[in-house]
């Protein structure tokens, strides 16, 4: 299971900061969505190079426009990319095909998504399924058991990530659910020691 | 009915041109989505004072934390700001609260919305409900056609917009279906004489 530790509503400098306390540390550092919106994908250049070879996750949360949008973030410099799970599927393989073209991964966010939907867009081998609950909704109560659930009802979809709110205390637990991302955010970055909360948050992960 | 002009995939320096030529022409002039993805919502206000009073709209896709992106956006000077319709009910409700607040619009894109699904955000009466053919799709084939079928299976929806390759000789007949905003883009950014095809636009209108 790899740590990706999301960056969100601090200034670019600030983000470089934050950047220069967990690379290496993170398995991924995520350029949050707030860091996308305000100051634009071009603009974040120096976030991935201060991130000196650790993989950096864009949260652009593509709607449509998935090439475009797609091709724009890998030839920034991001690893991974994140496309809304309630796109159409014309989006979704579009961004697909960005990312194979790039040698770029491709994380589908399900915020929202219903079973019917997730069905329908089951199909992308290579992509990482996004398990995540809305800011706007609160933290993900028991995380095991909503990997677990959906584990269950999805048999097909072999690359699970979580996020919304995972605590430290969950980490443990979930490292034996055999998922590929668990995303944390502020209970890092927020802490008075950022290091040593990431590296306490691995420890947890052994 | 009014006309929107969507500006996308260029230069901020480009958009402003683009903006001098149909400011006071144009009713609304949108600030599409891959400008806000490429440059950052703050780096938008050349654009919004070369708009010289004419509203502005930043087709931010609000998915989540919406009280966060709706605020940053008003903030900024957009009149009116668009959030995905298959985002939580509490990032819409959210959202509405902001535009409320800051005495904004919001406009709800309802890209790949299902009918449950509109049913069930269908209660926001000030909001304006945006029929959106994805990029990623294809064009509109009968736009008229899609309001009336939208129409008569949301009576209750008062405000309706319409984008997605909407053309030029289709104004007429959508004027008449008493629609609050038609999105028009290429068929206007990409005409040689970009202010006469705006005005040729709203001589159909009429």
């Amino acid at each position: 299971m790899k740590l990706q530790v999301a960056i969100d509503r601090v200034s670019i400098q600030k983000a470089v900061q934050i950047v220069e306390l967990i690379e290496g540390k993170a398995d991924i550092i995520e350029v949050g969505t707030s860091l996308t919106k305000e100051f634009g994908v071009k603009a974040l250049s120096p976030i991935i190079e201060a991130a000196n070879g650790t993989a950096v996750l864009g949260d652009i949360k593509t709607c449509d426009e998935g090439k475009y949008e797609f091709d724009l973030g890998y030839k920034q410099g991001f690893k991974y990319l994140t496309v809304m799970g309630s796109s159409s599927l014309g989006t979704l393989q579009v961004c697909a095909q960005s990312a194979a073209e790039h040698n770029g991964l491709m994380m589908i966010d399900l915020l929202e998504c219903d079973e019917a939907r997730i069905e329908a867009i089951s199909g992308f081998a290579d992509a990482i399924y996004c398990l995540h609950t809305s800011v706007d909704s609160g933290a993900t109560a028991d995380p095991v058991a909503q990997v677990r659930a959906f584990r269950q009802r999805f048999p097909q979809i072999q690359h699970i990530a979580i996020a919304g709110g995972i605590k430290q205390h969950q980490l443990a637990a979930l490292a034996q659910e055999n998922i590929d991302i668990v995303i944390m955010g502020s209970a890092i970055t927020k802490a008075d020691d950022i290091t040593a909360a990431c590296m306490a948050c691995r420890k947890e992960m052994k």
